[in-house]
C-alpha cells in the first residue's frame, strides 16, 4: 500500500482489498474482552480538521485508541490557522511535533494532496473529505458493508449494482463511491437532478438517471446522499429544487422502499435528514444498513492506520488478548 | 445495580450504598505511587455533552482515565445535531462506533432516560445532569462527602438534618439530592422564595420553608444552590428578587455561619458566585466541605462507571499498584 | 529544581542547564521504535487554556503523552470561568480532581505565579504564557536550538550574540529569551521601534537598538518576534508602524539575511506571518531553525513535565524501549 490515502481514484484494486480484509479482521477485536490492541502503542495520530465534523473525527479518534496509538485533536477554528498561518506552517508544526499520521478535513478540495505531496510531512496523510472531492474512507466503509451482505464478506463487487442519489454535484461520498466501486467492478448509476450533477459526469466510470423510480427495481444497494440544507435556502438561481419537490422526486420514502429488491440494502452515509433525503420507515426498515456503516467506519479507519503506520506486523496477532504491550 | 443511573429516585437504597462504598474503596488509588487501575482497559465512555460544563465533563474524564478507559468528548456545538440531527440518530452512531457508556448532559429533562430506555443503545447510559429534572452523580458525591463527615463514613444518613438552600425550581441539584437523601434516611428542607419552589413540591419527601435563619441553628449541613445569574436578569415578572435582596435573604455570610451548629458542614456543588448565594467567609471556612466535594466526585464516578461498566472483578484488586494490564 | 516553573528570570543557571540536558536525554525517545515512556503513567496533566493557543497545547499535550500522563484539557471558553468563577475557585477544582501538573495560558501576566503561590494547588504549575509577562518553556526550546547549533550542544551559550527583533513591548517570548540568555551567558540586543519597546527596558540585561541592519552581521542568531497583526489595525496613536513600513525597516528578508554571518541561525517562535517579520527566502532557508524549534519544544516540554514531577527516577532507563509499566 501506498504512504498516503487520499482519493480512490487512485487506489489500486489489490490495495482496496487488502484495507477490506484488514477491517474485516480487526473487526473482531470488537468481541473480545478488552477492545484494544498494542499494535500503534508509542505512535501519534493528530486529527488536524478545518472544517467540523465530530461524526468523522470520533470515528477516526475511536480507531486510532483501539489501536493504542495517542490522539491529537486540532480544530483549526480558534487555531494559529484563523490567525493567518499557512497550510505549510501547519503542516511542518505537526511534522515536527512527532505525528505519525496526519487525517486531515478541509473545506479546499486538493489540500490533503498538498499536504502528502510537499514534503512538508514524512507521516502517513489520511483524508477525511476535502472540499467537494473525495472522502475515501467513507467509500471504504460503505464497499466493507456492501461486500459484507453482497459477496459473502470476500473477493470484490463485480456485477453488483449500486444507485447512488442526490446532490453528486457537492459530494465527496459519491465521488469516492463512484471511483471505488468501479474499480472493485461493480456498476454504478446516479441518480440526480440536472442542475446537481457536475460538468464532466460524462467521464465518470458510471451510469447518470434523473428517474429514480426506473433504477430503483433493478439495483443491489441505493445510497442516499445528505441534504446540505443551508445550499437549499441559499442557492441563487432556483438550481436547487425546494425542500419538497426534492423529497417528492429524490427522496427514499416507502413506496420506493417497497419498489426495491428484496434484498437490496439502504445505505446512508449519515447525518441523515429524516425526511428529506430519506423517510423514517426507509432509514429504520430491516434493510438499512445505517448503523452498520458506523460501526464498519471504525474497522476500515483501524485498517487504513494500521496500514498506513504499522504495516510489519500481523494485524492481529494471536495471543494478545491480554492487551499487554506488542 | 441497574444497567444505567438516571436519576436518584429510581436508585434503591442498597444500590445507593454500594456506590458510596465502592467510591469509598476508589478513593483509595489517589494514594498509591500510580494513581491508575486497569479495570475498564479498552473501554470506551463517550461524554455526550449537549449543554457546556467543563467541571462535569473533567470530572468524569479524570474518573474514566483513573479506570484505563478510552475517553471521547463529544460536544454537540458544532457537531452535526447543530445540523439537525437527532437524538436518536446521535445514539445509534455512538452505539455503532462502541461507546460502552455515554455520559449525556442535556437541556431537555428527560433526555438521558430517552437515551436509555429507547433500545437506540446498548451500553450504559449517565445522567450527568438534564434540563431541571436530575444530577444524581452530584447528590451522590454529595451524599458521600456528609457521610464521611457524619456517619463515619459507613452506612446511611438516618436522622441527619439537610437543609437546601436557593433556586429550587430550577435545580436537578435539588430534585436528586431530596430523593437520594430522603432514601439514605436523612430530613430535608428546602429554603426558598415562594416563587423559586416548584410546583407539586408538597409531594416531595422534604419539608420547606422560608426562613433560612429559622432553620440553620437545627442543621447539620447546609447546600448553597448555585444562582443562575442569567435568570436573574432575563427573568419576567419578578418571580426572581434582585441579587442584594437574594443575598440579604439566602445568601450564606458570616453572621448566618456563625448560627449553624459547631459540627455542621458548609456545601456547595460549584461554581460558586462568592458575594452572592455564599459570602467568601463561609465558602473559605474550615466547615466548608467545597473542595472536598469535588474530590470525591472524581471517586463516585469512577465508582458508577466502575459498576456499570466493570461489575464481574473486585473493584481494586491486592496486587495491581503495577500498573499492568488486568 | 523548584515546584513550578513560571518564569525564566527566577531560573537558576544549574536548573536552566539540568533541563536542556534532561530534553536531550528525552530527544532520544523520538528514535525509538515505541516513542513513549512509561515515567509518568497514572499523573494527571491539565491543560488550562484560558486563552486559545493550539500549538502550545499540542506541544505540551504531545509532550505528557509521550511520558504515558493523562492529559486533560480545559479550555476557558465556554466553562464555568466564563460564568463568572473565580480563578482562585477554578484552581481548587482541578487540585480536587488530582491534577499533578497545571499547564496555565492566561492573558493576564502574573496568573500562573497567583496559582502557584497562593496555596490553591498541590501540584506544579507551568506557565504556558501569561499576559506580556513571560513564556518560559518557549526561551528553554529556544536555548536548547541555540546550544544544539552554537555550542554542540553542551554547556552554556556564554559569548553567542542573539539578536530578537520585533515587538518586543507585547512579546511574552522576547521578556523570557532576555532573561534566560543572560543566565546562560549569551549577549542579547533587542531591535525593535522606540514605541515597541517597553518603558524599563533599560534594566534589562540586554543593549536595545532600532538599527536592525547595524547588528546584523555581528549576530549568532537572529530571533523575529511574530506581529500580532490585530495589534496593528487597532492601535491608536500611531505607536504601531504600517505592515509595509514594519516589513521595510524591522523584517527579514532575502538582503538581510545574506547579511548575516554564514553560521548564524534565523529564529521564530511561530507562527510566522510570512512576508511580513519574515520572508519565505528567511523562513525557509537552510540556516532557518523555525521547525526545528518545534521539535525541540516537545522535548523540552517534556523534561520539564519530568523534572516537576517524576524527579526521583532516571528519565530513560536503560530497558524500557518495550513499553512496559514503570
Amino acid at each position: 500500500m501506498r504512504r498516503h490515502l487520499l482519493s480512490t481514484q487512485d487506489l489500486a484494486y489489490d490495495d482496496a482489498l487488502l484495507v477490506l480484509d484488514t477491517a474485516a479482521e480487526l473487526a473482531r477485536v470488537a468481541d473480545r474482552p478488552v477492545r484494544k490492541l498494542p499494535t500503534l502503542r508509542g505512535r501519534t495520530v493528530v486529527n488536524l480538521f478545518f472544517e467540523d465534523s465530530t461524526r468523522t473525527r470520533i470515528s477516526f479518534e475511536a480507531a486510532a485508541k483501539r489501536l493504542s496509538a495517542d490522539v491529537i485533536n486540532f480544530s483549526a477554528k480558534g487555531s494559529s490557522v484563523s490567525k493567518g498561518e499557512s497550510l505549510k506552517d501547519t503542516a511542518l508544526t505537526l511534522e515536527a511535533m512527532g505525528a505519525d499520521a496526519v487525517v486531515v478535513r478541509h473545506q479546499a478540495s486538493g489540500a490533503p494532496h498538498r499536504l502528502a505531496h510537499s514534503g512538508w510531512i514524512r507521516g502517513a496523510v489520511v483524508n477525511a473529505g476535502d472540499g467537494t472531492h473525495e472522502h475515501p474512507t467513507q467509500a471504504l466503509l460503505d464497499a466493507y458493508t456492501l461486500r459484507h451482505h453482497l459477496a459473502g464478506g470476500r473477493g470484490d463487487l463485480a456485477g453488483r449494482r449500486v444507485t447512488v442519489v442526490g446532490d453528486v454535484l457537492h459530494s465527496r461520498v459519491a465521488r469516492s463511491n463512484v471511483h471505488l466501486l468501479h474499480t472493485l467492478g461493480a456498476e454504478v448509476v446516479l441518480v440526480a437532478p440536472p442542475t446537481l450533477l457536475p460538468l464532466g459526469v460524462e467521464g465518470w466510470p458510471c451510469e447518470t438517471s434523473y428517474d429514480l423510480d426506473a433504477v430503483l427495481p433493478k439495483t443491489d444497494a441505493v445510497m442516499m446522499l445528505r441534504v446540505q440544507r443551508e445550499r437549499m435556502s441559499t442557492a441563487g438561481g432556483g438550481y436547487f429544487p425546494s425542500a419538497r419537490e426534492y423529497s417528492r422526486r429524490y427522496g427514499l420514502d416507502a413506496a420506493r422502499l417497497a419498489a426495491l429488491p428484496e434484498h437490496a440494502l439502504v445505505m446512508h452515509p449519515g447525518p441523515m435528514n429524516r425526511g428529506l433525503e430519506i423517510s423514517a420507515e426507509a432509514a429504520d426498515s430491516p434493510r438499512s444498513t445505517i448503523v452498520e456503516q458506523v460501526a464498519n467506519g471504525v474497522s476500515v479507519r483501524m485498517a487504513v492506520l494500521y496500514l498506513l503506520l504499522g504495516g510489519s506486523e500481523p494485524a492481529i496477532g494471536t495471543d494478545d488478548t491480554s492487551g499487554g504491550a506488542a
